[in-house]
């Protein structure tokens, strides 16, 4: 089907095409689509200025018409053999290129969609009362993070400092990840009018990986009664490519059952949007968890039909996370404050040694990947990260 | 001291000087100062495509020297009579003119730093425990809302729609203002770099105000745990003329005792940037409050040094809010959740109606003075709204 020479178990073959923002030696940024091992310039395959910009907004803010005329058109350059003598040299190895933040971020949005990490949270912080606050079944809980401080995998994890409670001070003895999927807004909206769920695939283009690296002592201390801040702030990271909606159709399935009727704002059974993506997660390159994101009680339609609801307008290059992805057995928890239990029951490691939250020098990876067109297994790539020492004090 | 005929009382004399962005019959936006009733077009003044780019933001990046040396060459332009002939030419009534949003809102941060605001809320809402959480008086408490709705004033307010309660939705009947005052970030800074306290006038360029419209209903039913999200972030108007620090000199006071030692990080003792600003609330034209801005607990140095200790980086264009600001005494309350405590005791107008949440039609206007150099009186402007009837369900 292709001119190309891809090993049959590549996640990033035709089905894939995702697209992230890449340089070479210190040269311009631009566009550019995985495929296998490289990466295709798509600034010089089209031409177009538009994908020399330095992220992808430009083009996303194009709108669904635009996204499928493109990944047509690449498909076809990539199969087509009277291609090949253009297009083949305009595939650069990916260990050649730098990859880049992929969008410029606009307003970041965190949910808290896992019903089993909603309800690991509330047993660990509310003992003995309903682990789910009274609305959590009702609405899509979510609040804005920090748009300035998500970076590109890789991006180093300085351990935070702050405040751990009263009085006391000093780098944060609780780093925690947050294995999440973001969803990346490509067309906009108008102020005062909402999204319908139905119009989720109008508006979002496409897919990646998130870390909400977060300090769990700040976040305790401060987040009554306003939400988290500083536990948060420091750094969220990201996978460098963003999976087109249109990859994902055969990850497609329902959501698990709601146990409360939605209000009809919130009705997402005609198209159902969840999503059949597997997450791994480790550590030091030992799997530690392997979280499924298909068992989401609230899916992304929904997260974005409540977040407009009250007339808030949509940009290009919103970012909307999903929150920690839980299941409900131990080894699909996406955390180390559930992993561990709150620290109380430390997790064992490979080489004997446990932990219960996250040391300098630990690496995390977040992999993910999802059923693709014609039996095809695609990746979203890995979203990283390595913790460095607290800096010293000024 | 100019060639200007202004008025010995305008707020908008040369000790002002505050910047915005203004347009002329639908032509390029472009920066402006504001002098007495007219608007200096400073891309004409200057010659420099840096004031054509539509938002303060390139200038802002520029830097504190940057800032200073404009501001000197304005105060030039404008008292020596040597430069009338080509300046006065460029000196445009405001009547004439439309204001825009000042900046391109990077993140937007809303602290909550009024003590007698936050306590209001605490025996509202928790009546019989002490007012402030347990965390109020150790950090400055911030979350981050919507920057992509952040409007200049005159924005209509649309009345936002959303769950008023369980199975209950929609239009807000508890919409309502928050009367603060935003800082705004010009010089950016690194991830991983706290910025002291000390640096506070190294990175803010300079001051606006801001409403920060909130619907309570939709507010205190999605607020718990992760903080208010719809409740606010369906518009915040902020006034289109931004104050330099430079300006506030005469303005600084000593913030109010803390009752409980501030970290070492938060200690604001050597330069205070308390700052002496009388705001006024009016609704319909009637003034129903006037909120001392003083009277703050936190300082924004210390909101500064707070957003940042993590490492969490600036960007320009960064807009972090007071919170809303409310004296000790009924009439300096900043919202009406406060004035009308909770809506159970309405406001009585002039004209013998009643008011205890916003209503359709309702004109909410904010204003601000500040003593200025030299014994003036210098004005923050205005930042106003119109309450408009929900939209009709999809």
């Amino acid at each position: 089907m292709t001119w190309l020479d891809l090993p049959g178990d590549t996640g990033f073959g035709l089905t894939n095409l995702p697209y992230g923002v890449f340089s070479v030696s210190g040269g311009d940024r631009r566009t550019g689509v995985a495929v296998g091992t490289r990466v295709l310039d798509i600034a010089a395959a089209t031409g177009d200025e538009l994908h020399a910009t330095g992220s992808l907004n430009a083009f996303l803010a194009q709108g669904p018409a635009a996204w499928a005329r493109l990944r047509q058109q690449v498909t076809e350059w990539l199969t087509d053999p009277a291609h090949q003598a253009r297009i083949e040299p305009l595939l650069i190895p990916v260990a050649d290129v730098t990859l880049h933040l992929p969008i410029e971020v606009a307003d970041y949005v965190d949910f808290y969609s896992s019903r089993h990490h909603a309800e690991n949270l509330g047993r660990m912080f509310r003992p003995g009362s309903d682990p789910l606050t009274p609305n959590w079944k009702h609405l899509p809980i979510g609040y804005h993070g920090r748009a300035g401080t998500v970076r590109v995998s890789g991006t180093p994890v300085i351990r935070p400092t702050g405040q751990l409670g009263a009085a006391r001070f000093g780098p944060s003895q609780r780093l925690d990840i947050e294995a999440e999927v973001g969803f990346v807004v490509g067309a906009p909206s108008q102020l005062g009018t909402p999204v319908p769920v139905g119009d989720f695939a109008e508006h979002v283009f496409g897919v990646c990986l998130v870390n909400d690296w977060s300090a769990r002592d700040l976040q305790s201390w401060e987040y009554v009664p306003l939400g988290p801040f500083l536990g948060k702030s420091f750094l969220t990271s990201v996978s460098p490519w963003v999976v087109p909606l249109a990859a994902l159709e055969a990850a497609r399935v329902s959501p698990p059952d709601r146990d409360v009727p939605t209000l009809p704002y919130l009705d997402d059974s005609k198209e159902p949007w969840g999503l059949d993506l597997s997450l791994e997660v480790r550590l030091n390159g030992e799997l530690i968890s392997r979280p499924p994101f298909g068992e989401l009680y609230w899916t992304a339609p929904q997260q974005l039909a409540h977040m407009t609801v009250n007339g808030a307008a949509l940009r290009t290059g919103d970012l909307f996370a999903s929150g920690t992805v839980s299941g409900p057995a131990k080894d699909q928890r996406g955390s180390f404050i559930e992993l561990s239990w709150g620290g109380a029951e430390p997790l064992t490691l490979a080489d004997g040694t446990t932990r219960t939250f996250l040391e300098d020098g630990d690496v995390v990876t977040i992999t993910a990947t999802a059923p693709g067109a014609g039996g095809t297994r695609i990746s979203l790539g890995e979203v990283t990260g390595t913790v460095q020492p607290a800096l010293d004090p000024q």
